[in-house]
């Protein structure tokens, strides 16, 4: 992260994140994975959770939704802030969100905290995070394993992931499939960057701008540690009544990629999505990475959730009382639609 | 690692980890996972893998088993030998013998792979390792994460974790209150250090002995990278139909604090454990380790495996059938004997 900026444009690849070899590993390691399947698993590897029927021939069986999530170069930021207490909340709510979109809640959640040398406060400080988003969710922490690794990681950093486990019945599992032209999108907000486009950003802030963890943010009044580490948003609690009402089709968990990438894998074959620019307003954050950066539009898309943290598919018919039931939880709004095509659009306004 | 060799006992302290910061760690740990603890949980934060009743009042049910791990510095040895496709073996293994002394048998195994730059041919490598060891265990390898976090990692470094989740009917969990004194251990080898003790055999091969990856090891004809990337051994095939049998009382894998430990775990109250040293022959690898880092006798045996790397508590009547079972997967041997009392204590030759 040594190089100099001199004024062009940055891009997630510049920053040093390769999405295509990303892309080109992720397929052979779909391939590899595949070999392993055994009758119970239900999902391709690459949906936000892994799908795993305990009773491969129950159609109303309980299915285990399974995912693994570490927090990328957030970590660095609360390392420099020397902030140790969210990084936690963030992976776990990262990981509910994923099984959520899936149509499953929590049941528990293994950690693993590797690091240099242990220190004692700042893995309970992480531990502490973990378990203050556990607490309320249903989600038990199970285990974990914290690894002392010395050479491998420099003082005062750690590397951080977690595993969730959820349940979901089978028949209750959100599908896909079942997604059709002219249903709703409805997104619910986002509370920051939550935890993907970090290489980016502090390219940006750090490097570009020469902030420091505790500079005010031009125009935000608030630091750059305060903005860049607010916690990584749960859904749990705002989907779940609607997942029990059935008033959801398919929803996706916006991370890295973007709304283009992980909405796409809540579509069906045949179907694609139309975003209305103008349905919201973009929060300042992302505006000021746009202008500081000069980070193309293509990539703002592909990095950050531009505001949106998740977007839920509903059917037309259900968006009122969607809406409604959103309200106490901070509203959502209809940021799109379904249309015959494929692929996902933006659009100026709605059409 | 900088430390200079001055001809002074080398620990695994020393070497820079701190058993004793861990232990305070993970007690703090303890409780603030206690806290997020829900009806389904059965096991205290600290087992080979946690226990989570999918019924928890139906004493039959099905009990998923959970376990977290990494590799630990032996990947630092992988990295420097250039060799990528067998940590993934070790990581699943190490994880399958996790539940299987808990009595589980696996389902799904999910891992997470950081590094700063994906080289898209060493992750597939990494992942290959992983699928091989989940193929033929009935172990799908449902997910996980690949994470390029540019500035966190060196060029050619990465970690990786698993998380493997497995299952076993709540009547047929290995319960360690049924340990009883005169109760047989019976040990089944181990391959090599499996995946502790490096940062200490890491230290004495390439800086006390300044050899390289490539060096003929003195004495044992294999090179120092053949010797260190051994894979950690999987006791599925072995220990399975022993459980199936209902032959097996209790089990403690051999890892991290060595045979106290994690012999301690399996035992009951009340019950303490006898090892017989004459029982076995130490494989040459642990004497030399022992010799060149003139590693004290404590820090040998809380550090390292010493060529054993499970240990299976039977009832005495049992203890020929078992024997006979484990010979086509390589012969068990008995290494001690339970008797009244508390620890794990070490005898010259059987009393």
């Amino acid at each position: 992260m040594s190089e100099p900026s001199d004024g062009r444009p940055l891009t997630y690849a510049g920053a040093g994140v390769s999405i295509d070899a990303q892309d080109r590993a992720l397929a052979e390691i779909k391939r590899l994975a595949r070999a392993t399947f055994t009758p119970g698993v239900l999902s391709e590897v690459g949906s936000f959770g892994g799908l795993f029927a305990l009773e491969p021939d129950n159609p109303s069986g309980t299915v285990l939704v399974a995912s693994a999530d570490g927090v990328g170069t957030k970590l660095r930021v609360a390392q420099m802030a020397g902030v140790h207490d969210t990084v936690g909340e963030d992976l776990v709510n990262h990981c509910v969100n994923d099984i959520l979109v899936e149509g499953a809640r929590p049941l528990f959640f293994l950690d693993y905290l590797a690091t240099g040398r242990l220190e004692p406060g700042v893995a309970a400080r992480v531990v502490e995070g973990i378990a203050r988003a556990c607490r309320g969710k249903g989600c038990a922490l199970l285990g974990g394993e914290t690894a002392e690794m010395p050479g491998f990681y420099p003082p005062g950093e750690y590397d951080l992931a977690g595993f969730i486990v959820g349940a979901c019945r089978r028949d209750r599992l959100l599908r896909r499939e079942e997604v059709c032209p002219g249903d709703a999108l409805v997104a619910l907000p986002s509370t920051g960057l939550h935890t993907n486009g970090y290489s980016l950003a502090r390219k940006i802030f750090f490097e570009v701008l020469g902030l420091r963890p505790d500079s005010e943010l031009p125009g935000l009044g608030r630091t750059v540690a305060e903005v860049l580490l607010a916690v990584h948003r749960s859904y749990l609690a705002a989907v779940s009544p609607l997942l029990d009402g059935g008033l959801v089709r398919s929803a996706a968990h916006i991370t890295g990629g973007g709304i283009p990438d992980n909405l796409l894998r809540a579509l069906s074959a045949g179907v694609a999505a139309e975003i209305f620019l103008d349905s919201w307003d973009e929060p300042p954050l992302f505006r000021l990475i746009r202008e500081k950066g000069r980070v193309p539009e293509d990539d703002m898309r592909r990095t950050f959730n531009l505001g949106v943290g998740i977007v839920l598919v509903v059917a037309e018919e259900h968006t009122g009382e969607v809406l409604e039931r959103l309200v106490p939880h901070g509203p959502g709004w209809v940021i799109g639609r379904t249309v015959q095509g494929s692929g996902v659009h933006f659009l100026e306004h709605r059409g």
